[in-house]
């Protein structure tokens, strides 16, 4: 199992748009990828600006597949607009 | 939905103490909470003493329940001499 944790800046007044361009892409991900065990975005509590994507993928093979699908590629440069900072991205190796 | 990241540090040389303990907590959430959605603990890829366990509860109900059970309650004391530090828990709010 891989895991990831992509700390997402949004910028002031574009928290609907772009929950509505992550929604669209998470069922995407979830009808199309069986490898990718979990892909749930999150909200902080403490920073309106800041979403967590919980992200699980059964293997390697899974996590590259995701990063090339078209619905993947196709969202990026609509969320690109709604980012208020460069987005930080923390890889984790399963155990157990 | 409801996110939790669990950052843990580890002592040195308890790495696999750890790892088989929470291995089999894992094992008895998974067996038996059918609200908790995903439940995994992964490791750093750059501090060798850092875990991160990502976790989503359908509801809050969910959550509660999850901290009751008799095996999360009894792992604690087993982990406890396993621990570099204090644990951070960071709770998200799911969206979409």
């Amino acid at each position: 199992m891989i895991g990831i944790i992509a700390t997402l800046k949004v910028a002031e007044g574009k928290n609907a748009e772009f929950e509505a361009i992550f929604t669209d892409l998470a069922a995407q991900v979830k009808a199309n990828e069986p490898g990718c065990v979990a892909y749930q975005l999150t909200k902080s509590r403490t920073d309106p600006q800041t979403y967590k994507v919980l992200e699980l993928y059964a293997d390697q093979a899974a996590l590259a597949a995701h990063g090339q699908t078209e619905y993947f590629k196709a969202a990026q440069p609509k969320m690109g607009p709604c980012m208020g900072g460069r987005p930080e991205i923390e890889v984790l190796d399963g155990v157990g």
